[in-house]
């Protein structure tokens, strides 16, 4: 079986096909600053064919009709994909849709929920939308598959799930903790205890694992983990809640924005876009919410960007040891994503003072650390480890399971 | 000196009068249903002279005047106060003011600064106003000092009193966590050393004590104590944030209140309304925000009673646990106010599972004690102890300074 997994920006469209015999990675790319052309591209298909440069991408469409031009062989040489119709199913990243919160065959519903959440969603969704059409139009014969961001967090109990707003809320409009970042924490859930066991670390072994998986990068999300599932995650409703984001607010009080609209006068599109693009890291340093510049700003003297990555930290460090209180006890950390895997003095900043937990970071082997592997004492009682995200994988098995069931029902 | 303290509520008014010589209370009282007459009060003094009845109480001037009435004793018998000269000052526990986080002599500065944050405050700040005037006019000459809630919080660092928002909103409209309660958890961060030794637990007499101060109640809220400061606390800028609140949301994803604005058309106010008076534990609970009641209809098989309990407990230990993280350690916790101080259930359930941090609740004990102590384990390595409230005594002694060093300046 063949699939295509998708994963979609406001201005980007990133693919890999796999086949999921060997779960081997066929063929990738990228397009970037879509609707910017020229827009700069990178194809490549697993034997060495290969192919940078700038194409034409006003919009999603176009970046996809490129990709697939690309895979069938009209661009740099033999095909990757012959005919189009070995293409089993198109997977899709996708955030979150109103009334899905695990996976779904896409179909018009689907694309309704998708639609209805443009008002929390105004970047992701309507990307998304442009790229499902596309593919509706160039693979018609494809299935496609949404693995929602939510889908890992449904094993949530409902007292971590509440938001504590009036139930009419709750009722009518589905106010709850959703949580996202799915595919990235139950690839850590399933990843960690293997890599543990690879490390020679005792607690591997342990079937009820509590485990707190940080994904961190320009959107931050921690995760409690207990026998490989979620029991509670920090974002909420939307994705500008839980710990700060690059330019994201992340969780605070409700009354803020409310205050500000009535004491700056602001409107609510005008408070949205403040938090959503002129808030978090990069509301604090100034300095844009890239770690890579926040980190040089603060190196080259700035206190904003300091006092940015000290307050980001912090609200990492207190959500894992809230959630070591949730867990009972912490069994190991996990940290993946952009910062989480290449950042040794965010490792170090947020687990330091933690010895009480039982965490002990090894300042060598953290900052010496590439790719995968532990960053924590060997005596330390709790291991901390960085684990190479691997979306794409969990996102091709659930398009393939979701597909294989279709034609077993069908 | 002779202290009026004044504890005004938005339908209530409450005094102590201290004698501060021996930090004794001398008389004290309360009027309840203001506006709403006949108004029931129950005043007394030391001496044993006492009444109790109805008044006529339209607004909390008309209060503060039986009030007085009763002190020079045109009430009830021999005065508790004579002449009205011979009080130094009346102290008010006030909330939060435009400008001030500390405490204050009240001029017309502080008056604005009240009036001015009545939008996050409507409930609270419009009878503080009202009792203030009422004091101006009918005792003159007792300087009035506010000491507002936010005051013990001055010491929170910069990273841990960030909000995540843009810089124009910090710099134009001071938003930050400012956080609640300060009285009490003050009172509790110089209480709680004394309780420990006299207990004779070993750790009290740690300088730099680790201590999670639990005011619990109506309204609730956390506070990270270290060597007697507060370094953190759960409450924001708002009343409204932090922990679950009788009828308030709690922190949350601040883009569900402006989610509901589009998808469900609520107006600025509507969303204020219902988040200030249909959510937290009374959103959930359906059964109203004051614990007794949800307790009754949890244990009458309401299930939406129950996931209020369990909600509210979940996220107070995992406040616990973050400040854990935030202390780099535990060394005791405290609970206070009316659920911290009578609801052994509340306590033994927010401390289950927190054995990995040392914390082990004697349930005997727990279920038993009255007033003031241990409720921890002897072999417990984190000791749980209750703490009665006492923000009088603190509102008193702030004020008796700030009125020495005024005359001392004069």
């Amino acid at each position: 079986m063949r699939i295509l997994v998708s994963n979609v920006g406001s201005s980007s469209y990133k693919f890999s096909l796999l086949d999921m015999a060997g779960e081997e990675v066929v063929a990738s790319g990228r397009v970037e600053r879509i609707g910017d052309s020229p827009s700069p591209y990178a194809f490549a298909v697993r034997d060495g064919k290969s192919g940078e440069g700038v194409l034409d991408a006003p919009d999603h469409l176009s970046a996809v009709e490129h990709v697939m031009a690309f895979l069938v062989g009209e661009m740099h040489g033999p095909p990757a994909l012959e005919p189009l119709g070995a293409l089993d199913g198109v997977g899709f990243k996708a955030v979150f849709a109103k009334g899905y919160t695990s996976s779904a065959i896409v179909d018009e519903a689907v694309m309704q929920g998708l639609e209805d959440y443009i008002p929390i969603l105004p970047v992701h969704n309507p990307a998304y939308i442009a790229s499902l059409r596309a593919f509706e139009r160039l693979a018609p014969s494809a299935p496609r598959v949404a693995v929602f961001e939510t889908w890992f967090h449904e094993t949530i109990p409902p007292h971590a799930a509440e938001l504590g707003v009036p139930r009419s809320w709750v009722r009518d409009h589905a106010i709850r903790r959703y949580g996202f970042h799915g595919a990235s924490h139950r690839y850590v859930a399933q990843r960690t205890p293997t890599l543990l066991r690879d490390l020679g670390i005792e607690r591997a072994a342990a079937r009820d694992l509590r485990l707190v998986s940080c994904h961190l990068g320009g959107s931050s999300s921690l995760c409690a983990i207990q026998g490989g599932a979620s029991i509670d995650t920090s974002m909420g409703f939307s994705a500008q809640s839980g710990v700060l984001q690059g330019t994201r607010c992340g969780d605070m009080d409700p009354f803020v924005p409310l205050y500000m609209m009535k004491a700056a006068a602001l409107t609510l599109d005008e408070v949205e876009e403040a938090l959503m693009s002129d808030a978090g890291l990069a509301g604090i340093s100034g300095a844009g919410g890239d770690m890579r510049d926040i980190n040089d700003a603060a190196e080259g003297g700035s206190a904003d960007a300091r006092l940015a990555l000290d307050t980001y930290h912090y609200g990492v460090k207190k959500t894992i040891g809230g959630y070591a209180a949730a867990l009972g006890g912490l069994d190991a950390i996990a940290f993946t994503g952009g910062i989480g895997e290449r950042s040794a003095e965010s490792r170090a900043a947020i687990c330091a003072g933690m010895e009480f937990l039982g965490v002990r970071v090894d300042p060598d082997r953290n900052a010496g650390l590439e790719g995968e592997g532990q960053v924590s004492a060997d005596d330390s009682p709790v291991p901390v480890v960085v684990v190479t995200a691997n979306e794409e994988i969990v996102v091709a098995r659930e398009t393939a399971r979701l597909i294989a069931v279709a034609r077993g029902q069908a």
